[in-house]
């Protein structure tokens, strides 16, 4: 062990100031590994009061080019909450210095969808069959070649089951359609279940990454995430490693890298989705493995050494917290949840109760897979109105 | 399973906004937990750039009687980064109707050795022999009664080395002595090793222990810390446990107590120090409890129920980093640290490097006891000078 590193053992300076675009959930679990590590983390929170407001050290859109530059004068580093910010001030960043993680030409294929499934075809990569659609027509003979059936996704802007919708009939969409933007017609996978491969790369190369999770979905919304995913030992964690690795080399992802992949019923993995940042996905990692995603997005994009990615548990099991409780109950559930589940961990958010809306999570670790579930379902369910 | 429980199910309203009077690492490593949990946490800090910063809501000094009771009306629960706040003023606040945690009551014993000396013999708990010595005189026939030697303490204000002497004349302290108070003196123990014992308490009564774990001392600092400690398991550990149970009940200690044991050549255990905050030697249960000191802290003064306390690991060691390196050699040391050893976790306090001060501390995990104190000492070793 030498206490000593040579300037060319390292593969580029490290500068500890991240800034974060975005002030939401994701940039709040930011904050505690910063804490941990002696990092200097800020945020541009788009509000007053945002999830990430114990680190916004500024208030702007996303959009808005003056309060983006401004806010990278200020910091080392630039990564996001989202990938939401546009592309032309992206490549302004860069252009300026600033270093950008991920950068743009990879944040692109989380930006536009086509463009992902384009590219991934390109590099051979297992998508389902897909169309850039531009008229209901060529909808409609996309629908008639598989089956009656097509997943229609707006290429831009989706989130969460929003922009995407199953059809059986063009003309259900028919008001998707603009002159500029044709849409994106997917086959109806007919999937087993969903899984999830998350990893990080750094800027100078080195991946690792997390085992391939299970992700159960409930009304297009991440409810809950067992890993590793049950069964997957073997073939198909190699596949799903080998998948996510590949996009994140060819792609030139760095930071957390979340790849969304169908298990079909006749055994193949396919590329859904894909984020460019921490994802609901990797949440169990904060409680459940030895370094968090959250960390691991923060050396990553400094290009510090990686951690390591080890399970501290058999099993572990997130659940959403979706909705919350108002806030004249929540100390009391909270307390209540406490009592019940004195080995679930609890994470809020900060944020306000609202249908549907994620407000937190809790995980749940041990040796016996429908145990940990029932205790991670249990804490969760006490902040259910 | 019940997701609703009634007001008298709980043993008092919880209320979310935690005071932490200072800012040191203490205060700065409960604000991960605290944004985990959603709980709001205010750091009154000595000055600009604490360790705390991050958390702090308010700049003065905890002897100013104004600075505290105007921090104190903005939080629900005033805990502490230390044990210095004057006993005046902690009883004002507790009559202007704060909660206070722990209370003046519990943190006199902290704050005064002499006193604690005095209950805990009153409890009939192990102590090393001790008297109070209001001159040389007094001090010199301690010295003789005890084999020719005592260790000499001011009651109040000793911290890590300082304030305490070993001595074999009474006269190399007869500048400690002045007319209003008293030194405490006590028998040199001859111990095998040091222990500490960390619990927390509710003020509704709820205990939760950690294992006992051993902790290293070098020239009167904690260097290194072995949970659990190394052959404790039984009696060893069921004393240690009974004593730090014994003294948060009597003592009505409400926060995380730690106490600090001698293990005696002739196998008793004795009690050292007592300190009622979260403590370094619980530092590792950050990385190798499923609760850690701090979250339990905030747990505890909010009297929310308790998390449990296993170990993730067989062997958890923590290493402090003393000192640290120069500013411009830091980030390269961080990428060397994790590049050697992708399994330790490494916390930096921000604070400047200085000669013997505590600026972080590292924590490795696994099953073979040598090995992971090899893993602790390497990762920690890159940061010094």
């Amino acid at each position: 062990m030498t206490p000593w590193i040579s300037d060319n053992e390292l593969g580029s300076a490290v500068s500890l100031t991240i800034g974060v675009v975005g002030g939401g959930q994701l940039a709040r679990m930011m904050v505690p590994p910063a804490v941990e590590l002696g990092i200097e983390l800020k945020v541009l929170a788009e509000a007053e009061g945002s999830s990430a407001a114990l680190a916004a050290s500024a208030l702007g859109d996303h959009r808005d080019r003056e309060a983006v530059l401004a806010f990278a004068e200020t910091v080392d580093v630039v990564t996001f909450d989202h990938e939401h910010v546009p592309q032309e001030l992206l490549r302004e960043l860069v252009e300026r210095g600033v270093r950008v993680h991920p950068g743009p030409e990879a944040l692109l294929y989380a930006q536009d969808k086509l463009l992902m499934r384009a590219r991934l075809a390109e590099l051979g990569l297992p998508v389902p069959e897909w169309a850039a659609v531009a008229s209901v027509h060529d909808l409609a003979a996309f629908i008639s070649a598989h089956g009656g059936r097509a997943v229609v996704k707006t290429p831009r802007g989706g989130y969460d089951g929003k922009g995407v919708r199953v059809v059986s009939d063009a003309t259900e969409v028919a008001d998707w359609f603009d002159d500029d933007q044709p849409l994106l017609a997917e086959e109806l996978v007919e999937f087993r279940r969903e899984l999830s491969q998350v990893l990080a790369r750094r800027p100078s190369g080195q991946i690792v990454l997390w085992p391939v999770v299970e992700s159960v979905q409930r009304e297009g919304v991440c409810s809950e995430v067992i890993a590793p995913a049950p069964q997957s030992a073997g073939r198909l964690a190699d596949v799903a490693a080998d998948v996510a690795t590949s996009i994140a080399e060819h792609l030139g992802v760095t930071g957390v890298l979340a790849v969304e992949l169908f298990e079909t019923t006749d055994d193949r993995l396919v590329v859904n989705e894909l984020a460019m940042r921490p994802h609901n996905s990797g949440h169990w990692t904060i409680d459940g493995s030895t370094t968090s995603q959250f960390e691991q997005h923060l050396r990553a994009v400094l290009d510090l050494p990686l951690g390591v990615t080890g399970c501290r548990d058999p099993w572990t099991v997130m659940v959403n917290v979706l909705g919350g409780v108002a806030a004249d109950k929540h100390d009391r559930r909270l307390a209540a949840a406490m009592d019940d589940q004195p080995d679930v961990k609890l994470h809020f958010y900060g944020k306000q109760a609202r249908p549907g809306r994620k407000v937190g999570h809790v995980t749940a670790g041990g040796e016996d897979l429908d145990d940990v579930v029932f205790r991670a379902r249990a804490a969760a369910a006490f902040f259910e109105d």
